[in-house]
């Protein structure tokens, strides 16, 4: 490439970076407000995540537009064009996170508020493990830090745990009273939304590891649980 | 491009769009076969289905390395690396449906196979909307069909309301007869996985209108259920 086209393709892939890492900022928030919104029962910010979430949407549309113009106009080579198709695929990731923490804020409506179970005191622990392993890996991602990475990967099965934790506890509380079956079920739903954050955390994280270190990451395969929250 | 770079390029654009119509395939029977080994309660066919999956991440990293390739070494422009880029997102999209239908199998074994709650009896009727909506995508993606596509993103509404029926069936039954909540519980879990692989199929078709029509179609936004799965 001659000079004053490499110096165009640093901005864009600039501008591609700053995009997902704006996708990433307003991801975490949308997992904190979820929560914050379950456990005062906040119906008004719950409709905030819902709504803000059209934001990320429109952001994974823009890095898509800017990447396959980027592509298109520059014909990035080798490692250059790898780093564009990383912030495709990141961005769709982000993409889906932000999903997650809508669907846990439109169940806010669902819980009434009154009745709560026990174990949703839990949620806010397991939510802050999901929205750390976020934050972590758009900075792994931003810094290309392979270790920052595989730890984010490790975390994931803390995650899982907890899960398991939650789930069973609330399989319990159903059964023993059987008037906490449609929070516990929400909150079932909760947990699931949390836990598959941290895998897609994990997936973000993988794919840094490769791009940082040309390998594939062989952490997660070590993992002890694996079962789709089976338990 | 010169003549034989664009030869290469049809070669390879066609080999893209075989690897994805495989994929599609292959999620197809996923799906198929995940609600045979629920309703027969076949632990042996489920952990086919579960081994089977790393078939389509493979074929999905297959994808992702042909189409970098391919715009490395072509540069395709315009409508060209539009449909490189297609391939890429779509491959993504069915690697998920395979979770899917992964997650409903890795579920067979949870469920003990003698405790039957009776609303396992609309899961199949519902497995095969997701699993025709997969199918047809797919197919308007091969031909790109627009009509087709629009088509799929109707039949959500189907899916949804089935998922809608069945979640207030597996509440109920769950409050009146305690003794089914683990039963309930995986299915709900099941159903609410057959509901996602119906949204991610719409996705692939708003893909596919998009890239027949350069148009985003609206055919979504008349929905009536938004609602995540709540009620």
């Amino acid at each position: 490439m001659v000079d004053h086209t490499v110096k165009a393709f640093d901005s864009e892939i600039g501008q591609l970076r700053g995009l997902v890492a704006e996708m990433g900022g307003l991801a975490e928030v949308a997992i904190r407000d979820a929560i914050l919104a379950l456990t005062n029962h906040d119906e008004e910010l719950a409709k905030q995540v819902v709504a803000r979430d059209a934001r990320l949407d429109a952001l994974e549309a823009e890095v898509d537009r800017l990447a396959v113009r980027t592509i298109a106009l520059r014909a990035p080579m080798a490692d250059d064009l790898r780093d564009v198709i990383a912030a495709l695929k990141v961005s769709g990731v982000i993409e889906r996170i932000g999903d997650y923490a809508k669907n846990i804020a439109k169940r806010v409506n669902a819980l009434d508020g009154r009745s709560k179970v026990e174990p949703i005191a839990l949620v806010p622990a397991m939510a802050e493990i999901a929205e750390g392993m976020v934050r972590d890996v758009l900075n792994a991602y931003g810094s290309r830090d392979a270790a920052l990475a595989v730890e984010v990967i490790r975390r994931d099965q803390k995650l899982d745990h907890f899960y398991n934790t939650l789930f069973r506890s609330l399989l319990t509380h159903m059964m023993e009273s059987p008037s906490t079956i449609t929070v516990a079920t929400q909150l079932l739903f909760i947990a699931r939304n949390l836990e598959r954050i941290g895998d897609h955390a994990t997936n973000v994280a993988e794919m840094v590891y490769y791009a940082a270190t040309g390998e594939y990451c062989t952490e997660r395969d070590t993992r002890t649980n694996d079962t789709g929250g089976l338990e």
